[in-house]
């Protein structure tokens, strides 16, 4: 477990949604280390065992449990709940899906697909992708936020000011985020542990695995945040940018569009080049592939860019 | 000058926008190497005396003016151009520009501001924005393309398929970069040459500087690519993100409102901590912050996110 942790949040204290009146699990006062135990996002419905016909019979009213919540003692409205990310705790099994219907290519790929993979817990070395290669890894959170204001049981996909399902690579060890707290207390919650995703997270998921987070809980009063906010330790790629990067490009009037250009002709030069399932590749870029956004005011057109890193496959 | 190349067109060989019809400056063979002396996007309008007054009588006329075009023996319709991009001769000279109605951010900065920039051409050293830090540079050619099949003149503001005003920030020495060729002969421009950008260029202009690019002109036959792509030889951001990022963010069914409010709130948050003239640090953003696009899957929510690198400011 975590020695300097001031609590343990177990995995049975869960919840599914974002509810603030959902009954904290914990009280903890501002500064205390919290040490969870989290699900991954199918909620141990996908396991080691599990072929591609357990991706067309997920329930889905049972993805993404997030541990928690945890009542921050002395948070109000208008505070910022400072979030500082400690360490990761990973599993060592991961799986990587295309689900019919969701996705950023979903149009295209209308099968399901699975992808499962191994990695050593204690060194993180790069994790094999079949034959073709090996990603390397940087566990994040994917699922870390406070309860809304707005009444109500909302539902876990969609991520929102307060945060929740941010999806956001970055959120790893040594990073302090800053989230709005919109009731008292904030109700903090955390889960939907990845092992690696690209910016996008384009094929709709990472590869999620189950993971213990430890993190420390603090308060900034009166911040008055309008959005997530975070620092990073120190650089963010460098575990995978060695020997640059394959980059396709969407050029036009719709960002959305250009995402969506860029990434498939991204599956299509990989799926070429390397002889891979074009579903493969589209799950092997969402665990590592970048989109970004090159310009943003060159009238009326916009450059997005989807980045490939080559130490994956070469 | 450069002495591998096997040809020289100087700066007095220009044209604003695109058209097909335009003669070409050269007739090369595949393989030959190129040296462009290119103009700045203000065609020397901006210099080292300018002040803010002359941002509001710039002649929109006289933008962008690229050097070139070349035409490529060979080259057709459905081919590729293959340029790889050899090498930078910085001036040591640049500017960014608040210009009115134009930048991501325009509706809430409306008058005109200018930053002048003087660099080493020789060490490259990070550029001295003010007495509030040091922007890392790494040259690029901002505007670089082929022409469209399309008859007529085009602006050269929006790039598109066939490249043109891409502003790219990674298409710097060493990547190699591919156009859809669309006319026989390829017909390629450069110009509109950056000292520094950040992914989106965000205020609407980069570290702007005229500069000369040195580099090889290939074709691939049949390609037929849908859009530019490029590969990198190397990472991208080690020469800023040594000291990590700070983040903003945008959460929200739409990207570009999701931009503009990550880059809203990162514009708010420097003039705030360093006590920065938002116009000023709408500027400085520009020059070197990233827009990413954290996820793009979680229905109907996406996330923008901004990174500023902080080794510029601490």
């Amino acid at each position: 477990m975590c020695g300097k942790c001031d609590y343990t949040i177990h995995g049975r204290s869960f919840h599914y949604g974002w509810d603030n009146t959902f009954p904290p699990a914990q009280h903890v006062a501002p500064g205390s280390t919290v040490f969870f135990e989290c699900h991954d996002s199918s909620g141990g419905q996908l396991t080691a065992a599990s072929t591609v016909a357990d991706v067309s019979t997920l329930d889905f009213g049972k993805i993404n449990p997030v541990t928690g919540p945890i009542f921050v003692d002395g948070a109000e409205p208008g505070d910022a709940l400072k979030v500082t990310i400690d360490s990761f705790e990973p599993s060592g099994f991961g799986w990587t899906a295309n689900i019919p219907g969701f996705g950023l290519l979903a149009d295209q790929f209308t099968d399901p697909a699975l992808t499962l993979w191994r990695y050593d817990p204690k060194t993180l070395e790069p994790s094999a992708f079949g034959s073709h290669g090996r990603v390397p890894l940087k566990p994040f959170a994917g699922t870390i936020g406070v309860a809304p204001a707005e009444p109500g049981h909302h539902s876990v996909v969609p991520p929102r000011r307060v945060g929740g399902n941010l999806d956001i690579r970055d959120l790893s060890a040594g990073t302090v985020l800053y989230l709005p707290i919109e009731v008292a207390g904030a109700l903090f919650s955390v889960g939907d542990t990845h092992a690696a995703q690209g910016d996008g997270e384009v094929c709709g998921t990472a590869i999620e695995s189950p993971m213990n987070v430890t993190l420390k809980l603090d308060l900034v009063k009166g911040a008055n945040l309008k959005m997530p906010r975070f620092t990073t330790a120190g650089p963010v790629t460098r575990h995978l940018d060695a020997k640059g990067y394959e980059v396709t490009t969407g050029v036009g009037p719709d960002l959305m569009t250009g995402a969506r250009q860029a990434v498939a002709d991204m599956v299509e030069l990989l799926a070429g080049r390397y002889n891979m399932n074009p579903v493969d590749a589209y799950m092997l870029v969402s665990t590592c592939g970048d989109l970004r956004i090159s310009e943003i005011v060159d009238m009326p057109n916009w450059v997005v860019s989807f980045y490939f890193p080559r130490v994956v496959l070469e």
